[in-house]
């Protein structure tokens, strides 16, 4: 893993600084990083010949480095030659905010924005090394108990890298935002959490009998909220 | 809501033909919007002098318009008066798929992309309109309910409008798709689900005693799958 301190913060640019509601917007590392390692599924941002895309795709990261996967044939990543400007954005979704008048109602929520240049990484070795981490990163030890990538599957995927230039994070936690003068209305007003939780594991019918679960698996107990086991994840990985 | 065949498809384009695993791709309406309805969180990708944004937000959907606002003093919302290429897409992330080998590790999940121009909605009636629009998209007959918006809270509000051009759905659900040589490898394979539910409501400390919990929360029950409540209250809303 690559040393680098998390309390430092991302250099605040035109394009990270968080306009709408400043006071919910983070830019130190700790935060930023907080966000992505709880999640499996970020939404990428690029443009090809003038047109927004918006791709859902699951990342890891390194340090300042974010990582992303797809088929050498998929609409992104044969664009990466020449490195293309992107936005990584994961957002989690805490809970729904119900006010008494229509403009304060609102969600909970924690996301983070990330700006780069995504590249794609052209060594073989590079991108079995990195392909490895990404199973790593999600099942801690799993990749060297699995059946080695042949040349042809390492060719047939494209790695993205994309080390993180700004970043943001923004967080809205502070309950409902009813107006003074709305507060004795009699309208119910309130939050409705969710959560992202994970189920019952089924094993696959062709492993063989006698295959047990494994303990890469441990972080993600059915019930348990998929956040938390993600960040676990993530710090096992790290070592932490 | 305006009255569109839910079975027609959208046109097949460059921009929204599914490249990669083709046999996953969706083109018809029904598909697209059932992917649309099950959430309140999308992604919008833009662009602002070159470079590509993706925002989080929440959306709501008339027939083949789909809606996000925010404050009139927000990055996205202030570049919209001659309209924004812009692509919204939702992601559902239904399960993690291990396999034997790294390349056939993936995930379950459903997705939609959407293409179109996004515009603000500028006359204030319709502002308001579209408002109380979200309001009972989400709590079906709240609006109803709720002190009346102020014309400052409408102006402080930006309401953009993107009628879809051409949009997919992606769906993967296919189980694991290890290789046929890789069947008897003595390492686990399965499934880990994942789905996002809801908890108890919280009612907000300046709620007067004696107010109960309206009919318009009826689908948000605690334990309850949030994607299918989501698609009930759309349902609702629609009158079906």
């Amino acid at each position: 893993m690559t040393d680098i301190d998390p309390t430092a913060a991302y250099p605040v640019t035109p394009r990270n600084r968080v306009k709408r509601l400043h006071e919910r917007g983070r830019y130190d590392r700790a935060s930023v990083w907080a966000v992505l390692d709880s999640a499996m599924l970020c939404h990428v941002a690029y443009v090809i010949d003038g047109q927004p895309y918006c791709t859902p795709t699951i990342h890891w990261r390194d340090g300042d480095t974010l990582y992303w996967h797809g088929s050498s044939a998929s609409r992104m990543l044969r664009h990466l030659e020449q490195g293309m400007a992107a936005c990584l954005t994961v957002s989690h979704l805490d809970g729904l905010v119900l006010a008494r008048c229509g403009f304060n109602h609102s969600v909970d929520y924690h996301s983070a924005m990330c700006f780069g240049t995504a590249r794609s990484i052209d060594d073989p070795q590079e991108k079995r090394v990195a392909l490895d981490r990404m199973i790593d990163r999600y099942y801690p030890g799993r990749a060297a108990t699995l059946r080695t990538s042949t040349a042809q599957e390492i060719k047939a995927t494209t790695v993205v890298a994309m080390v993180i230039e700004d970043a943001s994070a923004k967080v809205r936690t502070k309950g409902v935002g009813d107006d003074p003068e709305d507060m004795d209305l009699p309208i119910w007003a309130g939050i409705i959490p969710v959560r992202t939780v994970i189920g019952e594991a089924a094993i696959s019918p062709h492993v063989p009998a006698g295959v047990e679960r494994p303990a890469d698996l441990a972080v993600y107990r059915p019930g348990r909220d998929f956040a938390e086991a993600l960040a676990e994840a993530q710090a096992i990985y790290e070592g932490k």
